[in-house]
């Protein structure tokens, strides 16, 4: 069974009846919930959800026309970046799916909400048909309030689908990624300036590994440091490679790794990554082999 | 979701339209059959299903209905050791079951073999209720054709559920053991000798692992030599433990593990044990941090 993940993100935080309205609406299409996260400071909510993949397409879709029904923009203060009712959502393959298959939901989504709801949408990240819109936050510059001028004066801010802005839901940012995985490892020092030292040696940004974003961090209550990571692409970098490279850049300092912490959700592949380079195993073939696996994906014999 | 799987042996080997008579009545209980293996020389099958228990406990029974009408054990002959129609069936704790959950299956189906096919059970491994009958092979000893004298005759053969031995299907062996997972390191020598010092050091027959079986093999093929292994508990004895211990016990040798290989099924436990072990995790909880299985098995939030 092909399995994704998408986490849209809605511009209301404080009603937890509209929250409530459109979890309903996402549940309702036969796929699985597993968060629900309202900021009130921010003015939004982040909902998580799995499922196959054309059911996330129609809970995507059912919760927007909630969202689009129940958000006014023009009402809506608050402290995180938005442009729409529905302001952002990433579609993640997860199992069974490739990325190119998210990058289709996405466009297909896209399609939908201009055609269906009349919210014209920005393709982002790897569903970006335009590379200057990879990056999310260059589409949301300005935010609604600037958005709504410049989609009528700058030819470059127009939307990938649809015209103009919808009167009250802004427009809607769709792409496609990998699973985020939010990785953590400890050293066994107080000495802040390793984990930092660490965390330069292994993210892109300045030389290391191309999907690792790292800082260090002080652990006060457990009287350490840490390299605070988060993995962006695990199939392009595995959590194997970066732990080793950690312990390794720890030991020449005269540090151990005294553990790491997984925060969150992590799909099973980027584990069953390390248990195959750590034993070394050739020519294991996880959904043939992993009982669970058979049970849950296989076909009867 | 409990998940157990079963792995009766069948005393038919040679006749396709009996074993899938067999297959036919264990898969309409609702469980998924992943392997059936009939060996002619053997006269035998064995067929590998995992499923919920009670559904498990169903497909055990319907199987050795099957069995029992149609397979003469005074007609049977082969090279495989077998006191009965049903000959062997354990019960092993795959995820969310536990060992005593499947003594408690061998339990009930030993006493409705009794009860509703008159065949009566021995109880073997976990499921024993006499220490010397914890090994399969001294229930079995003497085979059909002994058993049927040493049942009248000797206190000490009797069965532990009913009298006697059914008339064409012998006696049932019925138990409850850990997942055997078969787990070769290969090494990067031709030295067969360096093998079998290292099958002596990890297996528990000569001082190893309490949960290990290993010999020696010379792979010609692959010009190297391996330690074969089967591991009868991975949780008492992990792979990884097993692995780190034949890595150093090579390179004490100056030779290096080129590979592993996992043969058959593992369970998922086992791998997560591994990358657990291996990135030295900390606080984490598989069920609810890893996205499948809180698709699978989860509770919608």
């Amino acid at each position: 069974m092909a399995l994704v993940e998408c986490v849209p993100n809605f511009s209301e935080g404080r009603d937890p009846k509209v929250v409530e309205a459109i979890v309903q609406a996402i549940r309702s299409e036969g796929v699985r919930v597993l968060g629900v996260e309202s900021d009130k400071d921010h003015h939004r909510s982040v909902v998580t959800f799995v499922g196959e993949p054309e059911a996330c397409l129609r809970a995507a879709l059912a919760g927007a026309r909630i969202a689009v029904e129940r958000i006014d923009l023009n009402q809506h203060k608050g402290e995180h970046p938005r442009i729409g009712a529905v302001d952002v959502v990433p579609f993640v393959p997860i199992s069974g799916a490739t990325m190119e298959d998210c990058v289709k939901l996405a466009h297909r989504l896209g399609e939908r909400l201009w055609s269906e709801l009349q919210v014209p949408v920005y393709f982002y990240e790897a569903a970006a048909l335009r590379e200057e819109r990879r990056n999310l936050e260059a589409i949301r510059k300005g935010q609604y309030e600037g958005l709504k001028e410049a989609v009528r004066t700058d030819p470059a801010r127009k939307p990938d689908v649809g015209e103009g802005l919808h009167p009250t839901a802004g427009a809607t940012v769709v792409g496609a990624r990998g699973p985020l995985i939010a990785f953590n490892i400890n050293l066994g020092t107080r000495d802040k300036r390793i984990a930092d030292t660490i965390a330069r040696g292994v993210r892109q940004s300045s030389g290391g590994f191309r999907y690792v974003k790292a800082m260090g961090v002080d652990l006060q209550d457990q009287q350490c440091v840490q390299v605070s990571m988060n993995l962006t692409d695990f199939r392009g970098t595995p959590m194997h490679r970066v732990f080793e490279a950690v312990r390794t850049e720890a030991e020449r300092h005269g540090v151990n790794v005294i553990g790491s912490e997984v925060v969150g959700l992590v799909p099973l592949e980027a584990l069953l990554q390390a248990a195959d380079f750590y034993l070394r195993l050739t020519g294991f073939r996880p959904k043939e082999q992993i009982l669970e696996l058979r049970m849950w994906e296989g076909e009867p014999t």
